[in-house]
C-alpha cells in the first residue's frame, strides 16, 4: 500500500484515491504547468479509511511516506519547514471524493514556531506579515486541531485591540501581533495542558489526524446523511505549498467561474479580494470586488486567469469554479471543479457548450444535475423579498403557495369553488381530503415526512406541500393555528415553499419561472437519446392535461379511486360500500333464521347497484375527459385498489350515529347498521388486508362497472377521433389464478360493452407488480397479462416490512441517524431487496412473455438514481408525477448515455 | 390420445391416470388372476380433465373406443348388453386418484330395459330378481344422472308396500316389482320430459357423462377444499361386469380388511351381509355380520378371501381394505385399496409388518399419515358417550378439556390457582389473554379460524381450542354465553374437544390416550432414519419440559415476550414501556423550551431503568428454569418482537384516565400523559412497523437486559453442571447493517455479563429470517450471523402480502371456495411464493457462510407437506409447538425416505 502521491503523479481519474480537491490540483498541474499550482503532495482516501477501521491509528507507513514527501517538497521549493531563514509553509486540507463545503478541516501557516516566524520575518520583508500569520496558525490549529473554542481566541483578539485602540485586526501591529500570538499560545496551553508545538513535523502529524478525525465530525457525518454520501469513503489531506494573497497591493485571493454561475451566460464571474487571504474570501468578511475590479487592479493576472478557465473548461468539458490566489503579481490556482450551478445555468451552460462544440449533447447532458430540473416548473418565493419564516418543515412537494388557511377539505372546496386562493392546514391528512388538495393552493401538515400520504398525494397533484412542520398545532375547535408564538386565525393569509419547508405569514411575492429555450431544447434531447419511455401518474383531466404539456407519452397510473372522492361523490360512495356490505351479509347469513328478510337483501342489492350506477356515469365521464386530453397515448386505468374502510371512515359513521341520538331521526336503525358494518371492516393491517385483487372476488360488480366505464369512455373518444388507447391494470395480484379469473371476467365485460357501443376500442389487460409472490411467480403471472406494472411503492413496503404510515415518525430518524440506511427506501429504490424483486420479476415475466411491456409507476418511477437502475434492467418505461416528467425524461437520457 | 384401458391392460402405478379405484382393479386382476375380478375398463381421468376443459362435452374418439371396450367385454363375458336373453349388465363407477367417499356419483345394473329383463329373469331363474334389478337402475339412474329427487322415489316404492301390506322392500314380489317399475319410469318421464332410455348405449353414454359431471358437484368440490385435492385430477369412470350378492343363501356383499381397522391387529376383519348388493352394506340398512358369520356361512369363501386378502397385503405392502360379492358360492373382488386408519393403528401396523418382514423400516414409516399422530398425544371425548352437540366450530388446536367458563385471562388465572379447572370463552382473543391460556385447560372463541391469534397460541402451548365457533355470543356483562337457545352462566361447566372443533355443556368423559411402546418404536425409527434436526418452540420451563419428553433436540424459538404476560408482570411491563417513552421523547425535546424539566426526565429514565431490572431478574429466573430442562441442548432466545403497542392496550390506558376522572384521583395527570404516550404508539399497520430490531435502535436497553438475563441465567445452569447452549436471536431483520451493529452490541453486553459471572458459557449469535429483503440479502446478513431461523409465519405476511389477523374472516374462504388457493399459505408453505424465497435465503445465505445453521421456526415447522419441503432444501432443522414433535419427527423421517 502507497499512502501518498505528490500533486504531479495523479490526475483526475484518481478522484476516489485523492479525493476531489487531490485530483483537481493534480489535474492542474498537469494542464497549466507546476508553476500555476503550488507544490504539494495527497494523502489518499484509503489512508483515512485504515485510520479509521484501525480505531483512529495511523497506518503503519504512512510516517515513512510523510518524510519523503517532505523531503521531495523541501527539494522542490528550495524550503525548509521549520527553516529559521527561509521557511517552507504548508496548508494541510481535507479533500473527499464529493466537495462537502465547510464540513471538513483545513489547517493553513502549518510550520511556522517561535524562530521559523523569525525567518519568515526576514524573508518576506515584512515582520507584521510574519507574526500575524503566526498567530493565525495557532489560532486555527488550536481550534481545528485540538478542539479550543473559536470564541476563546476571538476574545483574546478583542482584547488586544481594546488594549491598542484599534478598531479592525488590521489595525493591530507587529508588536501587537507578537504579543497577541503569546497570549494565544498561552490560551492554547491552558486549554490543553501542553504548550503549543514548535516541532513542525509534529505540528502536521496532529493536523493530518485531525482532518481525518473531522470525517467522522457530526457535521459532516449529518451533511453526508442528508446528500447520500457514504459513510466509508473517507477524505484524503491535501499537503502544499501555502502562497499568500495578504503580501500587498499586488496581492489577493478569490473565486472564479468559467461561466456565469447563476446564470450559465459564457461570461466568466467570480470574487476577488485585494491583500487577502482565501479565508478571508470564504469567511465574507470585506465586501468582495467582482472580476472586473481585479482587471483593473492586475490586469495581467486577471488575462492569465481567464486563459486558465477557459482552458480548464475545455479540459474538464465542463464549467469549473476555481480558487486563485495572487502572490505579489503571481498567479497561483489553489483548487478546481465542477461549478455548483442552480438548474437554468446548468440548462443554458448544457445548450450554450453544445453549441461551441465544447460537449456533444451526451456530454452536455451528463453535466445535467435531473433532480434539480423540477424546480424549473414550480412557482418560487422571490428571493430578493424579506419576510419572516414562522417555521420550516419537510420539503414535501416542490413549489411555493399562498392563500387563506383552510382547516378542512370540505372547506377547501368551497372557498375555491368561491375563486379563491385556499392553504389547507391539517395536523395529518387522510384519503378522505383528496378533494381539500385538488381545491387548496398548497397544503401545510403538522406531522408526517416525505413519504406520508399528504406529500405523496400533494406530488401526485404538483401541488406545494410543507409535511411534518411540528410547531404547527392545529386547533380545530377554536378554528385557529398557532406556530410558535403566532396565532393565525382560518381564513388569515400563509404562504410555504414546498421546496424549502419554509412558512410564513407574510405577503411574499410568488415567482412563476417559465420554461426556457435552452430547457425544451434540453428536453428534445432526452428525447432522443433516453430508451426508457416516459409516462405520468394522472387521475384528472386536468393532471392528465399538465402531463402532456410536459411531455409524457401516456398515463402510467391512473387511480380511478382518487375519483371517489370529491364532495358530492363521497358521500354517494359511502353509500354504495356500505350497501355492498349490507347485501353481502345479508346473502351470507340469508339461509340461517336470523338473515335478513327477503325485501331487506332486495333493497341493499338494489341500492348497492343504483349507487354503482350513478358511480359508473361519473366515472365514465371522468375516463373520457382524460382520454380526450390523452389522445391516442396509451391510458393504464388501475380497478379500485385500497382497502374499503379508506372511503369508510369510521368516525364519520359514528358521528352519524351521535348525531341522529340526539334529533331522534328515524334513520337511526340504518345509521347504526352502516357504523357496526363499518367497524366490521376495520383491519389491523389494512396495507395486507382485503384490498385490490382481493375486493373484486367478493364485489365483482366494482370492477365490473368500471370496466364498463372505460370502455364506454373509450368508445365515445373513438367517436370524437381520439383514437384511445386503453390499459386496464389490476392491481395487488399475488397468485396466478386471481389474474386468470380476473383477466377473463374483465374481457368478458369488455366484449359485451364493446358490442353494445358498437365499437371495437383496442384495450388491454395487465397488472400492478407490487408485492414479493408476484415478482417470484412473475413467469406464471405473465402469461395472463399484456403488460406489468411495478408498484414500487407497496413492493417497498412488503418487501422491507415497512410501513410507510408509521416508520416516518417511529424508527426512521434512528435509521438515518445510526447510518442503517443512507436514504428512505421510498424515496430512491433499495437496489439489493425491491429492486432485486423487480429484476426477478423482469427476468421471469419477460422469459415467459415476450411481448410482455413493463413499467414502473411507483414515486421511484420520478427519481433519476431509480430510474437509471430501470434502465439497466431493460424496462419500458417509467412513469412518476406530472411535474417529474421532465426530471424522468433526462434521467432517462442519462441512464441511456451511461450504459453505453 | 387413447381414452380407455381394459382392466387387463392397467397397473397399480397408472393411478393418476385410471384412478384408484381403476388402478386397484387393475393390478387385482393381474395379481388374483382375471377369475376373481368381474372383467371391464377404466375411462382415463385424462378423458374427464378433457370434457372439463371443453366445457362438458365428451372428448372426440371416446365414442368409438367405448365401443370397441364394450365388444370385447361382451367377447369376454360371452353375454351381450341389452340382450333379450341373458343380458350382460354393467356398474359404471367413479374412481378418483384419491379415495373421496361417496363424493362422487355411481350407477348399477346398467344394461336393462324392458326387453333385457326378460332375459335377466330367463337367464337367473328368478323373476323377482330381474325386476328388482330394473326397478334399482331406474331409480339410481334417474337419481344420478337426471338428478330426479331420492324422496320421490321413495314414496312411490312406500306406496307400493301400503298396497301390497309389505313392511319391507324384500317382500314385495315380481308383479309388485314390475308395477313398481312401470311406475318408476313414469316417474322418470313426468319429471325429465323424457321417457326413460331403453337403449342400453345411450344409457351407458348419459352415465359416462353423470359420473364426470359429478366431479363438479358442490359436494365434491367442498370435499376437495377440505382435503386440499387439486380441482384439475379429474375422475376416471369404470365400466364393470355386474356380479350379484343378492342371488340366495349363497350369495352376499361385504368388506374386509386386511387387518384390524380399529387397532391395527393382526386379524382380518369386516362387515358381511349375506344375500345383498354391496350397496346395502355401504348404506347400513341391515345389520351386518362379522368374518366369523361368513367363515360359518361360506367357509369356502371365506378361507378364498383370507387367502386374498394375505396375498394383496404382500403385493400391495400395506394394509388392504376391499369390497368383495359373492355370488352363488363364487368370490370376486370388486376394489382394494389401502385400508384408512386411526393414528394408532398405523403405527400398530408399521411396527407390526416390519416384524413379519413385510416391510422394512422405511416402507413401514410411509404407510402412515404423520399429520393424524398428533391426536395419540391430546385427550379426546369418550367415543362412548352420548352427549349433545351445541355447536361446533373450528378445529383449531386438538385435544378436549373440559371446565368451567371463565370470560377473561385475569379470571382463568385468579380460579385455576384456585385449582379449578376453567375453560376460556372470548369473542376473540390478543396478546394480553396470554396469561389466560396457560391456566385455562381450554379455549373457546366466537371469531377467528385456524391462524387466529388463538389458535396460534394454543397450539403453541398445546391447549385445546374450538376457534371461530359463530354461534357463541358471549355476553360479558351478564356474564352469560349464549349458544344458539341454550344460556350458560359463568361458572357453569363447558367442554370443547379441538381435535373436531365439538363444543358441548354435557359432562362428557376425556380419554387420555398412552402413548403406546408401537409409537415409540416409529419415532425411534424416524429418528435414526430423519436427516433434519426436529426441536420445539417453548416459552416456559413447562413447555421445554413437554418439548423433551416428546423428543425435541433444542428450543428453536422461546419467545421472550410471552415472558412479559402474566398477571403480575403486564403491569410491570407497561410501566416499562410508557417510562421509556416518556424518557425518550423528553429526551428528543430536551432541548426545546417546552421539554420536561430535568428532573422529571431523571425519573422516567429511573423508572424505565428500575422496571427493566426488574424484568430482568424475572427473566433470568425463566432462562435459567428452561435451560435446566434442556440441559445441554441448543435453545434459541428470541430477543423482544412484537410492535409496543401490544403491551400497551390502548382500552386499558383510556379506561384509567376514565375511572381516575371519577376518583379525582392525583395519579391523573401521570394516566392522561400514559394514555396519550400509548395513543402515538398505535400504528396503521403494526406488522410492517415499529418492532423487532427497530425497537432495539430506539431502546437498547431492552435488549441489553435480555441478552444479561440470558447469559446470567446460562452462568447459572452451567454452575449447576447443566451445559447451557444459548442461541440469540435478533428478529425482523432487513439491512445488513442492523445485524452487523446489534451483534456488536449483543456480543459486547453478553462478554461483560461473562466477566462478571465469571463463567465462559456459549452462546452463538443468529438472526430470525422473515422478510422478503433478509432472503434476498442473505448473502450480506449470513457474513454477521451464526444461524438463520426463517419465521415463515411472518414470511408469508410479507410475501403474499396478507395480514394473518384479518384475512381469515375476508376474502380467504372467497379464496378457497372460489379454488384459487388450496390450502391457507398459514396451514401449509406456500412453494412458488414463500417457500421460494426460503430457496434464494439459504443459498445465498449458505454460499457466503458455509457454518451457517438454517432452521425454521414458523407454524409451517409442524406441518408435514412443508417439513418435506424443507428438507428438500436442506436446512438443518425445523421447530414445531411441542405437541407436534412427533408428528415432525416422523414427516422428517419420511422426506428423507422419499428423498432417496
Amino acid at each position: 500500500m502507497r499512502w501518498i502521491r505528490e500533486f504531479s503523479e495523479g490526475s483526475r481519474e484518481q478522484r476516489e484515491l485523492l479525493g476531489g480537491k487531490g485530483a483537481g490540483v493534480a489535474e492542474m498541474t498537469r494542464v497549466l504547468g507546476a508553476e500555476r499550482v503550488p507544490a504539494g503532495f495527497t494523502i489518499t482516501t484509503e489512508a483515512c479509511v485504515a485510520y479509521m477501521q484501525a480505531g483512529r491509528e495511523l497506518p503503519a507507513g504512512l510516517g515513512e511516506e510523510v518524510e519523503e514527501a517532505l523531503a521531495a517538497l523541501e527539494r522542490n521549493t528550495g524550503k525548509v519547514l521549520g527553516d529559521p531563514e527561509a521557511p517552507l509553509l504548508v496548508s494541510v486540507r481535507s479533500g473527499a471524493r464529493v466537495s462537502m463545503p465547510g464540513m471538513l478541516d483545513t489547517v493553513l501557516n502549518l510550520g511556522l514556531n517561535d524562530e521559523s516566524v523569525v525567518g519568515l520575518a526576514r524573508s518576506t520583508g515584512s515582520e507584521r506579515f510574519a507574526w500575524d500569520s503566526y498567530r493565525r496558525f495557532v489560532q486555527m490549529f488550536g481550534n481545528v486541531v485540538r478542539a479550543i473554542a473559536g470564541e476563546s481566541f476571538e476574545q483574546a483578539l478583542q482584547q488586544a485591540k481594546d488594549r491598542s485602540g484599534a478598531k479592525a485586526d488590521t489595525e493591530l501591529g507587529a508588536d501587537e501581533l507578537r504579543e497577541l500570538t503569546t497570549s494565544f499560545k498561552a490560551l492554547f496551553e491552558q486549554t490543553t495542558g501542553e504548550s503549543f508545538p514548535q516541532e513542525p513535523r509534529e505540528q502536521l502529524r496532529q493536523a493530518i489526524t485531525a482532518v481525518f478525525d473531522s470525517w467522522d465530525g457530526a457535521r459532516a457525518v449529518a451533511y453526508r446523511r442528508i446528500n447520500g454520501i457514504p459513510d466509508d469513503w473517507g477524505t484524503a489531506v491535501n499537503v502544499q505549498q501555502m502562497v499568500f494573497g495578504n503580501r500587498g497591493a499586488k496581492s489577493g485571493s478569490g473565486v472564479a467561474f468559467s461561466r456565469d454561475e447563476r446564470t450559465g451566460e459564457a461570461t466568466p464571474s467570480g470574487d476577488f479580494l485585494a491583500n487577502a487571504q482565501g479565508e478571508d474570501v470564504v469567511a465574507g468578511t470585506r465586501d468582495a470586488e467582482d472580476l472586473a475590479a481585479l482587471a483593473n487592479r492586475l490586469p495581467e493576472s486577471h488575462a492569465q486567469l481567464l486563459d486558465d478557465l477557459t482552458q480548464l473548461e475545455s479540459h474538464y468539458k465542463d464549467m469549473q469554479d476555481v480558487e486563485f490566489t495572487i502572490e505579489e503579481g503571481r498567479l497561483f490556482l489553489l483548487q478546481t471543479r465542477a461549478a455548483k450551478r442552480p438548474a437554468q445555468a446548468a440548462v443554458r451552460f448544457a445548450v450554450d457548450a453544445t453549441e461551441e462544440g465544447l460537449l456533444t449533447r451526451e456530454e452536455a447532458l451528463q453535466t445535467i444535475d435531473a433532480e434539480a430540473l423540477e424546480a424549473l416548473l414550480h412557482p418560487i418565493f422571490d428571493p430578493t423579498f424579506e419576510f419572516e419564516v414562522l417555521t420550516t418543515g419537510v420539503a414535501a412537494s416542490p413549489g411555493a403557495a399562498k392563500g387563506a388557511i383552510v382547516l378542512s377539505a370540505a372547506e377547501a372546496v368551497r372557498r375555491a369553488a368561491d375563486g379563491d386562493d385556499v392553504i389547507l392546514v391539517r395536523p395529518f391528512t387522510e384519503a378522505d381530503d383528496v378533494a381539500g388538495f385538488h381545491a387548496a393552493r398548497g397544503i401545510l401538515t403538522a406531522q408526517g415526512g416525505k413519504a406520508s400520504h399528504a406529500a405523496l398525494v400533494a406530488r401526485g397533484m404538483g401541488r406545494p406541500c410543507v409535511a411534518g412542520a411540528s410547531e404547527v398545532k392545529v386547533d380545530a375547535e377554536a378554528r385557529v393555528v398557532r406556530i410558535g408564538e403566532v396565532e393565525l386565525a382560518a381564513g388569515d393569509l400563509i404562504a410555504i415553499e414546498g421546496t424549502t419547508g419554509r412558512v410564513t405569514a407574510d405577503e411574499v411575492p410568488l415567482i412563476v419561472p417559465e420554461v426556457s429555450e435552452e430547457f425544451e431544447e434540453v428536453l428534445r434531447w432526452s428525447d432522443e437519446l433516453r430508451r426508457l419511455g416516459v409516462r405520468a401518474n394522472a387521475d384528472t383531466a386536468e393532471d392528465a392535461t399538465k402531463a402532456r404539456e410536459l411531455g409524457a407519452e401516456g398515463i402510467g397510473l391512473c387511480r380511478t379511486e382518487h375519483m371517489f372522492f370529491g364532495d358530492d361523490r363521497a358521500e354517494l360512495v359511502r353509500g354504495m360500500f356500505v350497501a355492498a356490505a349490507r347485501w353481502r351479509r345479508g346473502e351470507v347469513s340469508a339461509a340461517s333464521e336470523d338473515g335478513p328478510a327477503p325485501p331487506e337483501l332486495e333493497s341493499a342489492r338494489s341500492e348497492f347497484h343504483e349507487a354503482l350506477d350513478h358511480l359508473g356515469e361519473l366515472q365514465r365521464t371522468d375516463f373520457a375527459a382524460i382520454l380526450h386530453e390523452m389522445k391516442g397515448l396509451p391510458v393504464t386505468v388501475r380497478l379500485l385498489d385500497p382497502p374499503l374502510h379508506e372511503f369508510l371512515p369510521l368516525e364519520h359513521f359514528e358521528a352519524e350515529v351521535r348525531r341522529l341520538e340526539k334529533s331522534a331521526d328515524d334513520r337511526l336503525t340504518y345509521a347504526r347498521e352502516a357504523a357496526e358494518i363499518v367497524r366490521d371492516l376495520q383491519e389491523t393491517n389494512p396495507m395486507l388486508g382485503t384490498r385490490g385483487v382481493r375486493l373484486a372476488f367478493l364485489y365483482p360488480q366494482i370492477y365490473e362497472m368500471q370496466v364498463r366505464a372505460v370502455i364506454r369512455a373509450a368508445a365515445e373518444a373513438a367517436e370524437a377521433g381520439d383514437s384511445p388507447l386503453v390499459e386496464i391494470m389490476i392491481p395487488l395480484v399475488a397468485y396466478e389464478t386471481e389474474l386468470r379469473q380476473l383477466r377473463e371476467h374483465v374481457v368478458n365485460v369488455a366484449e359485451e360493452a364493446r358490442r353494445e357501443t358498437g365499437t371495437e376500442v383496442p384495450y388491454s389487460v395487465g397488472t400492478m407488480i407490487e408485492l414479493p409472490r408476484a415478482c417470484l411467480i412473475a413467469g406464471h403471472i405473465a402469461r395472463h397479462a399484456d403488460f406489468f406494472s411495478f408498484g414500487t411503492n407497496d413492493l417497498t413496503q412488503t418487501t422491507i416490512g415497512l410501513s410507510r404510515d408509521d416508520v416516518e415518525g417511529s424508527f426512521m430518524p434512528s435509521y438515518l441517524a445510526g447510518r442503517i440506511i443512507d436514504r428512505s427506501p421510498f424515496e430512491v429504490i433499495d437496489g439489493p431487496g425491491v429492486g432485486e424483486l423487480v429484476r426477478i420479476g423482469t427476468e421471469r415475466g419477460r422469459e415467459a412473455n415476450p411481448d410482455l411491456k413493463l413499467g414502473v409507476c411507483g414515486e421511484h418511477g420520478g427519481d433519476p438514481t431509480s430510474i437509471q437502475f430501470f434502465d439497466s434492467l431493460g424496462l419500458d418505461y417509467v412513469s412518476c408525477s406530472p411535474y417529474r416528467t421532465p426530471v424522468a425524461r433526462v434521467a432517462a437520457a442519462q441512464a441511456a448515455i451511461g450504459a453505453k
